[in-house]
């Protein structure tokens, strides 16, 4: 099982290869709230996600042999990006597996940092599929996107990141898609300060956590029906459950009008740009379903939205 | 004529009323051009733009009994936010007038920072015939968007934290409106360090200065075509055209696709919003009509744009 010296070994890792974001105070939605509102700005992060933290611990950990075959991700966001350009960083070839109809800029990007794109299949078993049998001929080492200890390591420096910046805060609000962010992070926070609030935030549309929690054990869900594609998980891990079951206070729900409005509100306050997995962590301390304390935090976790995703949607009012 | 030293007053009177916005480097613009670009993230300044550093410094050089009477304001944009602001904070009256079609989100953040605002005509014209009458009945000090030293002098301290932040900087771009802004920044870089190159960037379709600066005198034009509504001006001040004459090196122009694909690229590469007045400068720059050096900033002026505006584009491609 994951520890926090792990945590720790992974930001000693990480350490000039990745930004160390802020956690701002937002003045505006302080004002709104009447309480203190804290922003940890990752979608500022390189790759713009949280995914690069997990995607490159896990491939520095790797034995020399292992780095040199190469790793191999299937992805058609932003794991895919960060597994891209970790590997780029650190010269070790790379391969992303998306599907035939990821969109250009995503493929473009991987492509710039310097990776093979394998385009493929229509959905998320199609791609694993195509993606197992490249990994298997040519011997590469898959990175998970969240069932792994050292991917939960790396998201989990989030954790320590948002203590160091704000040692008492007593809220912190992060999304749930695989688990992986969460798992990190509530593992991170809670064992150097157990009386900090882990909430998670699911979309209604897609919060397979949520479901094995009520349920005692993991569970798949056939329902996967929200813009938050960063969120979008059947099933979350054995590990990843594990983790949330231990460390997370409160799994919560926002509908897709919740999402939306809080990236344009995001957008229009503090000019800064998340993606809707981004806005889904602020969307459930704003919805007021859990008490704040004085200091609370929400994770934007990502800004890589889609153009035409947002321009809809600012056009709807 | 403004002088270096009432630069210096005004950064004094704002410290801890305004925020010192960062001086960011850019990795992918940097990398996309060869060369340092860094970006002054104005846009994350109080009131999302830097209209408030001027207007606040006019406010507070005013003496008791003018601030007991209040100030006025005519602006449907930036400058009647920034003045509303200011002298909501220090507890003075504001009156903004601003036009019938005023965008209610414009008027209610206005209200909202307890000016009174007053919606009256259709055009500038209307606008400021009465904004004069309520001025002279009342007794209000008129805060001008740029024709007033000490409106340019709250401009320049922007200026100075860019040699703060970046002692050794090259090239600085400057987008031009009425020319306070650049006439404060330019100033105040000029004097402290000559070698800097400053340029103005004006859009194609509103371009009164580089028109003022080719007749050698302040000259009207009736083409106000652009949909960086915060660069529209018809007629530069003499004040500020004696500055840009004397310490601005360059004036470019830029197209409105030039504007909008800076706008769009800002927003998909550093997850920032900039209005289109805001992403002038940044146009400019990377429009190549003027050699970079090894630094090179770009002032990202504001962030409010509309989301009409901009969801329209984004939809554009």
């Amino acid at each position: 099982m994951l520890t926090l010296p792990d945590i720790w070994e992974a930001k000693k890792r990480l350490i000039g290869r990745i930004h160390k974001t802020e956690t701002v105070y937002s003045t505006s939605l302080s004002t709104m709230r009447k309480t203190g509102i804290y922003l940890k700005t990752e979608n500022l992060q390189k790759t713009g996600s949280f995914k690069v933290r997990g995607a490159f611990n896990k491939i520095l950990t790797l034995p020399q042999e292992k780095r040199e075959r190469g790793v191999i991700a299937f992805s058609s966001g932003n794991h895919g990006q960060a597994v891209a350009y970790a590997a780029g960083n650190i010269g070790i070839p790379a391969t992303v597996v998306m599907p035939e109809w990821a969109v250009i800029n995503k493929v473009n990007a991987a492509k710039g940092y310097g990776a093979r794109v394998i385009l493929h299949g229509k959905n998320s078993i199609e791609i694993e599929e195509k993606g197992m049998e490249i990994r298997e001929k040519e011997g590469l080492e898959l990175v998970h996107p969240f069932e792994d200890p050292m991917v939960m390591a790396g998201q989990g420096t989030l954790g320590l990141e948002v203590l160091e910046s704000l040692p008492d805060v007593d809220t912190v609000f992060v999304a749930i898609g695989g688990g992986g962010l969460i798992s990190g992070t509530a593992l991170a926070i809670k064992s150097i300060y157990p009386k900090v609030k882990i909430v998670g935030v699911e979309p209604e549309g897609s919060c397979s956590m949520l479901l094995s929690r009520l349920a005692g054990k993991v569970v798949e869900t056939d329902r996967v029906d929200t813009q938050a594609d960063g969120l979008a998980c059947k099933r979350p891990g054995e590990l990843t459950f594990a983790t949330v079951e231990k460390y997370v206070d409160e799994i919560i729900t926002v509908t897709e009008d919740e999402i939306m409005d809080t990236l344009k509100l995001m957008l229009g306050r503090t000019k800064l740009l998340v993606e809707p997995a981004g806005a889904a962590s602020l969307a459930g301390l704003l919805s007021e379903k859990v008490p704040l304390g004085d200091k609370n935090v929400a994770v934007l976790s990502g800004g890589n939205c889609g153009f035409s995703v947002l321009g809809t949607s600012l056009l709807e009012g």
